[in-house]
């Protein structure tokens, strides 16, 4: 319960993307004109269902790490408005499929694409964007930022793979928990944040304390959103609570769940998460042991530590309004847990 | 009739792939130890998976123009492996997403991947594999070649678009049906042949005929699959006959079909492709009426003008042991359909 009355009582006071979406927002406005005019296709169903996606509230929080990075940085150029668009894209092509994978039928509140237009198309205009992002990339002419994302596109695709094959497992280790994490999420932030510094062309020190702020910042992202699937109020989040529990995904708050659990609750998780035998009060019940163990705690406790790397992370950047912008992205993502 | 009877007596003197598997035989080698080299993850299923479709039986005919074009264009050097394993990435996912889009259980004779383990690891490791052909092609450091094969798989996957969205029409007009096997299947044969030319160096002349040469010949191949998914033996093309009927895809012998169709004839058509309301006996009705206009006949002239275009563009270039391959492929693409 004390989750739920701090989230009350701290509303007033949370972080938010206003300030960073308020600095850059000239730069953001060219990302989206941008991405808009490249998700043209002459076939109509693929901008339809694209912009259903891109177009429909969307934090924009991954383009937006390129474009402070690269700012701070001291780029003055053009390029990251492209870069920053085609990092939007490689994220969107893994919604899109995550979707399809994951049978979701909401996404930020909405009706998913699959749910609208089926999981055909949804595939396929997934692998369009896709190729867009690296069309995008391609013409900026960079090879090291080609290098770090298809890198990290291919990261990512193991990631969701490694989280599809530890579903329904729950001998999970904590470890393969942070690897999926770290694979599925946080190699796109750490990307995205990297290419700030190959673009101004700074030092490699640079490139990896950005792409250390990049990680780190994603992995409290992952843990916090993981956290708020058997916590949040579903308007808060625009999401359905108990995804994650329903998919019979092992994530940290189960995990550390399970290393708490007598026998008589091992026997729970194994029935609902491993038989996939879930009676319409087990979510309930799911959450409840949950909070008997502090796992919810302890995993925005984790966040937290990654939160404090983050920072860490940025400290040898000068001061400044993109610095201080992207100090507060932690904040905003951590402060989605309270 | 006269179809079936022709493929009996033709068998002996049917073009094959020989002489250029032959011809590369040691290049193939190379490309092969790449591509299993370059499937392998942390993530087991992956690699598994991945070999299931990579390994088996498949043709390796994109890689292979990839080989004998910069051959034939005199390159020496051994960048040519890493773009045909490329190419054949990009060409394993598409077949990987196709599969789960089509809801296939059956490709080459054998299981398909979805039907193994489900469509989440089909789509997942295609976007893998795709990943992986870019970071391929951004080791070898080639923007030339960057831009033909991401322009390539955008283009793709807006033919599979379009195929999805003109499957159950029957208003589809061949000019769409060539819009749609243009863009799924020429595109990737042109850009798989084109690049050779840009890694020997040569013109933009040499480069645009090789181009076109991939593209003719992309043409003639798709035009007589289409054809033999209403006539070949199953076990000869290691696939179901009628698969293309039983999708409601609407290919040229059925857009033929439906121009020479009387009223019962087209309420036919609309009744099976259009409502999907298909009875065990359709299928060779529907052959029936396509040999009564004679539409596999027709597809196949029209493989064959795709074919006399395709050779002609090889006219330019020296000719040699592998121009002649080349020129092979062409009999052995446009022989399958006798």
């Amino acid at each position: 319960m004390a989750l739920a009355v701090s989230a009350r009582e701290d509303k007033a006071q949370k972080a938010s993307l206003d300030r960073l979406s308020a600095l850059l927002e000239d730069d953001l406005k060219r990302v989206n004109a941008l991405i808009i005019d490249r998700m043209h296709s002459p076939v109509a169903l693929i901008p339809q269902l694209a912009s259903h996606i891109v177009a429909a509230g969307g934090k924009r929080l991954r383009p937006m790490l390129t474009l402070a990075t690269s700012r701070m940085c001291g780029y003055r150029g053009d390029r990251h408005f492209a870069l920053a668009a085609s990092v939007e894209f490689i994220h969107t092509a893994t919604l899109l499929h995550d979707d399809v994978v994951d049978e979701s039928g909401l996404r930020r509140g909405r009706a998913t694409a699959n749910a609208v237009w089926g999981n055909k198309p949804s595939v396929l205009v997934g692998d369009f964007l896709f190729s867009r992002a690296f069309e995008l990339m391609v013409e900026d002419g960079s090879l090291p930022v080609l290098a770090i994302l298809s890198r990290a596109s291919a990261v990512i695709a193991e990631g969701e793979v490694l989280q599809l094959v530890t579903s329904n497992d729950i001998e999970t280790t904590e470890e393969s928990y942070l690897e999926v994490i770290n694979a599925k999420t946080a190699q796109l932030f750490a990307a995205a944040s990297q290419i700030g510094a190959v673009l101004a062309g700074r030092p490699k020190e640079e490139e990896d304390a950005l792409e250390a702020y990049g990680r780190h910042l994603g992995m409290a992202f992952q843990l916090i959103d993981d956290m708020l699937d058997y916590s949040a109020l579903q308007a808060e989040l625009g999401k359905t609570v108990g995804d994650d529990f329903h998919d019979g995904k092992i994530t940290l708050p189960v995990v550390l769940a399970l290393r708490a659990a007598d026998a008589t609750e091992k026997e729970f998780w194994r029935r609902t998460l491993e038989d996939m035998d879930q009676q319409p009060e087990d979510l309930t019940h799911a959450i409840e042991l949950m909070r008997r163990h502090g796992t919810l705690t302890a995993t925005l406790d984790r966040a937290r530590e990654y939160g404090v790397a983050a920072r860490r992370a940025l400290a040898p950047f000068r001061d400044g309004p993109e610095r201080q912008a992207l100090d507060q992205v932690i904040d905003f993502c951590l402060d989605r847990g309270y």
